[in-house]
């Protein structure tokens, strides 16, 4: 019987969750989730008799990463994840369209499976949805939009629930992944000396978002000019991103990231994450992020600080990742089209979190975002 | 490689869920969400060279049951489900404690997992709540009673998402349990000469509802007499119901049990569910049907009536399940002091679900929760 109960569970995914929420929020809450999950005055109350695992399971801890880790006997862990979408704080009606919402509530979990390294496999989801909406064709559209990027990357849906709101949207989005045991990659792994990289270019979520909150609308776009383009292209990276699935499984079985967080908070916030779990520290040059040049081009005309979108604008859903010196030769240049920029370099925790502008060194603070931090 | 790719996931959950809904959309939409995920048209795009599993895994189908099941290579199968609990859909804040409302998320989880027949292992809570009790001790006591209850069956928080919500809360809590592969009790495996059994009584949690729509509350209660103290012990049915997970594993494990559901929406509704998925019919013994006894005592007094309360009132989260005459005489009196009722038949699909009342017999409607039905 003791083959089968050894199995490991590493907690996970309060992550995006937590970090967003205020000051008091987010530090207490993911102490207290912490230290009551590890709890382990636990006893099984079922009749021992009809008890298949009798034994509690050996169980590594750590809430604070993308996602929850299961150790399988087979030489394979489970990983999972789930995200909340909630109309008005993380969406709003008017702004998106079903199917990009049914495409993001999906992508925002496949991007926390690929921060983990490993590969998409099956998700759940559950719905709350007001009665005027339920007898449009809005479900049926945000379903086809799940189940255009669940295809691509093979993702089954296996199951949900669906309940009725008052007003307002929710959407639960849950992925399980799967990777080789102990190939999951944490956001602890971090060491001294270790390269940070980030794939793909940052800033053009944040900038589409600061278009819609000034009016700007994808129906209200013709593409008729190069600045209509623009805005459209911008629009849409907050509103169908696209998660880094392919980079994290490279990233992950060919265990070339020593840690490993997606950019949903934004890089100034994740990057303090990433370095508090590793307990290291970290140095980024400003010249070397890869502003995105969408909103290098608009910035200017529009009153955007690009530098500042890159940092702390939320949910590029990039990967940002570390490596070590002998692994570096190892990286692709590019996966699925994406290039990966090298940005900075880990350095001891008494170094701080710091951006370096040329001979000038600043500390830099965790700027994303924050669902209860009053604006 | 192959040996680690050959893994089967049988779709579950659309259930509680997708069977609360409208006429349109109970039927169209367990229709619409099985033939989409069984769509096999998908391609893995990620750089092949990058996929641990490039042969999608053979898949069974058949959303439509309490749990989803992934199949382990380890004898050993997993389930999964999602239950997402909305304000004023699913639980009013003025009637029901925070910490009952824990419990509650875990424990119509937990039931699922139990009408799988499965042990109940890993937990992640996503929830949505608004500003104004972030900072209220409201969200502490909801975890303090969801962990009362997980550590009960020894279940681990590993993961979970926080959002915030303009008004109302939601929760969404899933499950992940394991049972010895093949274990998995479906809707499905009812078999015409198979009796019908019931856990524990019924109706109590939907008096429960009915005594608090007429502004029944705990805090108002002082248990002071017999009425009072029976008045409470029926909402307590309702806010803090008790999940048979030690019946699910005693059904699951000995394999006594040929189908198994759980009483979420109501013994009519559920009895339907079940007979549809085996592809059967049943009659029911309405003198059998084990109504509760603070039920019948209170039923008179209040204009309640306790058949029908038994039959349609919802989330008893009692387990009602089918047993072929060959293992009747192999089933435990009580599993954790809660015993079970025979009370019916499981008869052929011809014949249709019906109640005998004495020499009648008359067809049972469909008449449990329903979250699309305008009352």
């Amino acid at each position: 019987m003791m083959d089968e109960v050894e199995q490991q569970a590493r907690p996970g995914s309060y992550k995006s969750s937590s970090e967003r929420l205020s000051s008091r929020s987010e530090f207490d809450f993911i102490t207290y989730i912490r230290r009551r999950s590890n709890k382990r005055e636990m006893a099984l109350k079922a009749d021992p008799s009809s008890s298949v695992f009798p034994d509690p399971s050996s169980l590594s801890c750590g809430i604070g990463d993308d996602a929850a880790v299961i150790k399988q006997l087979t030489g394979r862990d489970t990983v999972i994840t789930t995200d909340l979408l909630v109309e008005e704080s993380d969406f709003r009606r008017d702004s998106t369209r079903p199917h990009l919402l049914g495409h993001k509530a999906l992508a925002v979990s496949l991007s926390d499976i690929a921060a983990m390294g490993a590969q998409p496999r099956w998700a759940l989801l559950s719905i709350g949805i007001p009665l005027d909406i339920w007898d449009s064709d809005f479900v049926d559209q945000l379903y086809e939009g799940f189940f255009a990027l669940a295809e691509r990357y093979d993702v089954r849906l296996i199951g949900g629930d669906v309940s009725r709101t008052p007003e307002k949207i929710v959407i639960d989005s849950i992925v399980l992944g799967e990777c080789r045991s102990g190939h999951a990659v944490a956001r602890s792994g971090a060491k001294p000396g270790d390269h940070l990289f980030v794939t793909g270019s940052l800033g053009a979520s944040a900038a589409g978002l600061r278009l819609m909150e000034r009016g700007a609308r994808l129906q209200k776009l013709g593409a008729s000019d190069d600045d209509s383009r623009s805005i459209e292209q911008l629009l849409l990276r907050q509103l169908r991103p696209e998660p880094r699935v392919g980079w994290g499984l490279v990233l992950g079985q060919e265990r070339l990231a020593s840690s490993m967080i997606d950019l949903s908070d934004g890089l100034s916030s994740d990057l303090h994450h990433l370095c508090q779990e590793s307990r290291v520290g970290a140095v980024i040059e400003s010249a070397q992020i890869p502003v995105d040049p969408l909103v290098a081009e608009l910035a200017g005309r529009r009153a955007l600080d690009p530098l500042i979108l890159a940092l702390n604008g939320g949910e590029d859903f990039e990967l940002l990742f570390t490596v070590s010196p002998e692994n570096i030769c190892k990286l692709p240049a590019k996966v699925d089209g994406v290039s990966i920029t090298q940005i900075g370099q880990i350095k001891k925790a008494s170094e701080g979190v710091c951006v370096a502008e040329g001979s000038r060194v600043w500390s830099l603070k965790s700027g994303g975002w924050d669902h209860f931090k009053i604006n």
